[in-house]
């Protein structure tokens, strides 16, 4: 019970960061379908974040789901990571009306990496709380795609400060592209490439 | 669980995409109800996607109820569906205020396309998941409705594209009225006009 | 569970409804105490309509706790409710702003007056698809509160229509408050009155 | 169930008054990072607010959890609490705006204290319903941190009023801070303390 409610807390902010990016989606004022055209730049961030705040959304559902207990710990770091997604319509809209410039796309990717880390601390805090349960640590797994996320953020954010913020979007789009492919052939696809590497 | 947890982010959503379309009926500067005259082309153009956003909550809701299973595929597919209801906000909004212009009801159309489109990759995601399990597929039934919908939007898309947007303005309210109509009232009129024309 | 899906929707739409409508209450631009004094009238919208769709939240509560059974016609009349409430934010706006006005107030007393005629239509629903369960209608008593706001609402728009815009907000403001006091008290006095009366 | 009802409008209510403070985190018209610099002190009143609305949200969270009955008396205590909840976003905007001016932190603090009082009705008639049940008043405990907050929101409120913003604001920031701390090491600190000054 006490999971059901964190679980649909942490749902209706999701539900509502994810709707509210839209409302940057201003109405254009021409009606022809070539008035549309210039709103590209913020179409194409919203795309972007509508897909991290759903890979958000789908990997909290799934650790959740492993949880058992709720520790005030835990209720803290979910909090921590509510925050910083929240801060994701703000970010995206600064990123979407500058045409992917220096300043906003190195917002960004801090933005994503502060996230990431959220979700690291709460991971780990959910662990210390099935201290006793080797289970749950066994079913995290390696984690490749985490950490690998994790490094795709620095370097973007990196790319965007010296002054390659297109470089930077380019790995922030790579990066939310390879959470939507599901697992299993992702998996399939390490594996097969630790193959032919090793 | 695992579908308790989908149904409600997607209750969320659509809650807030609902709602938020309200914020387009900006209040009228005037104070006296001629005043919300101008309004008409905005509040019509709530009204139907209010329609639209309603009968794919009790689709949905329908469709989950019969599901017992839900793979990773099925996330994706409901994020998906999420992501085309979610521009109805924007589509709507740019509809009402250009007065069912051409570019803008195509526009719309294009929108409640890809989101049936979406709805039925989502239906089919779900069959594949319910394999082995027959009385599922039977469930659905032949489809009549969302088929001719699916035809309908098509053909809405198409008209205002050529230059009668009022058609397809027509034809979409069309659609949302025949979903308004409860299920059994419509099997007894398709079955009538069979009977009728065969 | 499909009586859940058909709660946590409504709670939904009615939870964002609410704090919508607080987004009319626009940041004032001077820093002192003093400037809050122009948002009066707004503010005052905001706190009657807040008690409004928290006493429909409420009463939706304990109607949807004595169903048991969800038709196709519920959730129909359930969509309907909603789509009137979803239009408070709109017409408080406009009442705020205007000072209370004559349009304004009618349109407003309009608006509950449908959402009161809407949620008649979704008990009589609940109540035809409960048709033989006696108990259930005795449930619902002779609903004196609901009758008698009924016809404030019609009393509150006609006198707004008929040039007395703060009789009518008089009216609305009395109803909202005989809502607000728990009902046993109120029972108590209803039955001292027919008894002083009688 | 009625609990759980309860809750799920109250979750709905607060994760959209935490996700509507950030609209007034207004995207910046330059491109640099430089141009996020005037956003201070909107970010800063964002944070606050947030952390409040987090904590409110774990201790009705809690509060509710030790709750067995839900009387109207404790549906009207609960709606009182989401007023004066859902005006922080508004409370918050205006201090940020001004830069934590004389009269936006003494309205911001009176919004604290209103809520905070509003809490304490709530757990009253949550007391009140559980009249038989020692445990329950047990389980609140002595609630030193509760009664802390109070005062000090009374003593920040004072100090704006009487032309010391900043200390007001300082005392919010502080008692969100030991709202954060979780429960336990707060616990020993105080008796540490306790232990010193004895």
């Amino acid at each position: 019970m006490h999971k059901g409610r964190l679980e649909a807390f942490s749902d209706g902010v999701m539900a509502i960061i994810i709707t509210i990016m839209v409302l940057e989606l201003k109405v254009p004022h021409g009606e022809t379908l070539g008035a549309l055209w210039p709103l590209w730049p913020v179409f194409l961030s919203y795309v972007l974040s509508f897909a991290y705040v759903g890979t958000y959304w789908t990997n909290h559902h799934h650790l959740m789901q492993a949880a058992n207990r709720v520790t005030s710990q835990v209720l803290m770091a979910n909090l921590n990571l509510l925050f910083w997604l929240s801060l994701l319509p703000f970010t995206t809209g600064w990123m979407g009306e500058n045409h992917f410039a220096q300043g906003p796309v190195t917002l960004y990717g801090a933005n994503l990496l502060a996230s990431a880390l959220s979700y690291y601390i709460l991971q780990g805090q959910i662990v210390s709380a099935h201290d006793q349960d080797q289970s749950f640590r066994a079913a995290l797994g390696s984690d490749l795609k985490g950490k690998g996320s994790l490094l795709a953020y620095v370097l973007g954010t990196l790319a965007a400060l010296a002054g390659w913020p297109m470089v930077g979007f380019a790995i922030f789009c790579a990066v939310a592209l390879v959470w939507l492919i599901p697992d299993r052939r992702m998996e399939m696809v390490v594996s097969a490439r630790s193959k032919t590497s090793g």
